[in-house]
């Protein structure tokens, strides 16, 4: 069978930063990681393009994790980290993979609860609520940012007994808290000001969000999680079965 | 208790832009989808800024799918479709959604497979592979791009039999396969120029790009699929339980 083609053509030539984008991207797959690119100068000369064009390849490159900054140079990344979604802590997850997870912690405080944050709790709107906000590490890489929240009523220890450097699972565990379900949402969003602060990214660098509710073994929620995730150093994956019919 | 915080503080004032994007972020609230913003111009006038500050932060609510392009004017976008992590395909996942699936064929056609692709679908490198890359619409919005690989000698009357707007996984029951289980790995890309012409999003615009090998019964591979969904109006929800210990 001969190739057949229907619908949208494809008209017209590439845009120039993104074939300088395509070529840069096939030097990549001959670097290995960490090794520091050709300067923006040696690539235009190469390609016979301007620095600009460039710049606007690398960028990308960049945005998207194939290339990061190393001090002052541009190197080949590694790939991504792949994190299985399942019931599982950051900490748990990332051991997995083989990785060293790292926790800072960034917020710990005690807040009222607003509508929201009170109807998925299932507490009362202006109920004690622990916030807990921690940058994520890699191998001291830092990647990405959680706030968790937790009824203060129903885990009044929090504040005194948890080392927020650890695995928050493992600590509810200990407390005979068995997690049963969780629903997960994940999504892109951009990084705001204080996102790329924290994490050090660059501003407006897509960011993987994950919102998480998980319950016990009595349906009732123990925590909402908000994870934001560079877009750049992360991936997600699935095992999905055949539902029953 | 009062709050304590450790770590990174907040330093510093947040940069014009984005303290204009919360500003116009909070007026959206009060918009109903569809309804069209304010000018540069007025709200340039009204946060008492620079018409290029207003235009950074649309551009940021538009990448977010906050507001959305309406022939020459923009709105308030409606929120983020919601696409559970199923074994289901596109036009039966967003059936679920009461929205109306679309489909329309861009490519259809043979080709000998790469090593990664007969690795992934357990053929021997060369052999014969169909590739349908379809452009995905929800209520005649175009929201993403499918490609699909599958074996020809396995299935040799697709070329004929199948009609590419409808769904995939209905045909390949009736042909008597059971999907069983499927591995998807989800993570955030940029548009490609092509990508942006065939979709029509913006360029640069963050996409959750989703694989998926799927399997029979057997554990034969059946099928590896990449979508790519428009990040600024597909989310992804998963439910998650606790494994068996």
């Amino acid at each position: 069978m001969a190739a057949a083609r229907a619908g949208v053509p494809e008209r017209g030539e590439l845009p120039k930063y993104f074939q300088v984008k395509q070529k840069i991207d096939a030097v990549l797959d001959e670097l290995g990681q960490g090794t520091p690119l050709p300067t923006e100068r040696e690539f235009a000369e190469r390609f016979g393009v301007s620095r600009m064009t460039v710049r606007q390849a690398i960028r990308e490159l960049r945005l998207e994790g194939r290339v990061q900054r190393s001090g002052r140079s541009t190197v080949a990344a590694g790939p991504k980290l792949v994190q299985p979604l399942i019931l599982a802590s950051y900490t748990e997850g990332l051991r997995r993979q083989g990785r060293r997870p790292g926790r800072e912690l960034v917020v710990f405080e005690q807040l009222a609860a607003d509508e929201a944050l009170a109807a998925g709790l299932r507490v009362e709107p202006g109920a004690p609520v622990f916030h807990l906000e921690r940058l994520l590490f890699a191998d001291d890489e830092r990647v990405g940012l959680e706030s968790t929240y937790l009824s203060a009523a129903r885990f009044p220890a929090l504040a005194t007994d948890f080392d927020p450097r650890t695995s928050l699972y493992a600590y509810l565990r200990g407390l005979g808290v068995v997690l049963a379900d969780a629903d997960e949402r994940i999504e892109t969003v951009l990084a705001s000001p204080r996102e790329v602060q924290l994490v050090g990214t660059s501003p407006a660098l897509p960011m993987l969000l994950l919102n998480r509710v998980t319950r016990d073994r009595d349906g009732l929620p123990v925590e909402h999680v908000r994870s934001l995730y560079r877009g750049d150093r992360f991936s997600f994956t699935a095992h999905l079965t055949a539902e029953e019919s």
